[in-house]
């Protein structure tokens, strides 16, 4: 375990804390009191490390991803992490929003299960109610390019089976760093004041 | 106060929690023990439950944010919140992911600031020790492209002066919400098992 730790940069406390928590499979048992560990452990150590300090999720989420992982989930069982932050009601009764996301999902043959319509609804009308309200169209196209970006990383050959968990606890949060970095560019001072 | 729960389906109760945090600035005061709220309060309102609920910021997060959209901050100021998620340590010294950040700076003009750079090198480097090392450009392109659709709504001249917070609360998990729908429809089933 001190090797895994010296690896890896985590404390040996820390990884006794994950094996609790069932963050981590215990290593291979030798002797009563003593344990190995190789590079399976380091490499679900660092995917552990990845999605609570960069992905920000909790212990619980993170533990239910990883049993996805773990049970070769399907690619929508290991997404559906993305809604959790969502409150799960059901999607308000707001005209203007179920219209938007029902010609979204309708042009473009997109599913959505009850979930996604209430984030979508829920976000959308949050938006309007702010005063921004977003033409959601052109967002979803983008979004789409980069859904097809991901396809082509998940079918890479050398891709691990737990590479679906990094797209929303990694690669979520790079596209939004990316974004805010790109709009600063285009943006670099003040905004004109409106009204 | 009543008025204002009604109107926002926000109970009073937590109405007067998010006044004690400074997140709503006071109503104008008309007796001792009696202040009206205007639409200005319910806009504030709004924005306040987006970023908390939605967004999922924490209290501090929101009044550091609401604090720059009081002063009328720049874009830049606005904007530094998408990174508080991230380690601030100092960038880690990986000669890969510095050379991908720095080529992607340098092609694009973009200004990295140090907390920028770290945050990237920190990503780039736990996407590839997790197994999904990125090629950073073409994400870079469609961040852009979502930047200049951000752009184009943040000078719409109806758009209120506290857009840019809606970017990052709202907009990104908009976003991320889009992309696991698309990806869900591009690959619909189990992945393909790979090694």
């Amino acid at each position: 375990m001190r090797e895994l730790s010296d690896q890896s940069g985590v404390p040996v406390a820390t990884i006794k804390y994950y094996l609790r928590e069932g963050l981590l499979t215990p290593g291979h048992r030798t002797a009563p009191n003593q344990a190995t560990y190789d590079t399976t452990h380091l490499h679900r150590l660092r995917l552990v490390r990845a999605m609570l300090d960069l992905g920000g999720l909790s212990i619980d989420d993170t533990r239910t991803i990883l049993t996805a992982v773990d049970s070769r989930e399907d690619l929508p069982g290991l997404l559906t992490a993305t809604h959790r932050r969502f409150p799960h009601t059901p999607a308000p009764d707001d005209t203007w929003a179920h219209a938007q996301v029902h010609h979204l999902a309708h042009t473009r043959g997109w599913h959505l299960d009850p979930d996604d319509t209430a984030a979508l609804v829920t976000l959308l009308r949050a938006l309007r109610d702010t005063g921004l309200p977003t033409a959601v169209d052109a967002y979803a196209t983008l979004a789409d390019a980069l859904a097809a970006l991901d396809h082509d990383l998940l079918h890479h050959p050398n891709t691990p089976h737990w590479a679906p968990a990094l797209i929303t606890t990694l690669g979520d949060p790079l596209v939004a760093l990316l974004r805010a970095v790109a709009l600063r560019h285009r943006q670099p001072g003040r905004l004109p004041t409106p009204q």
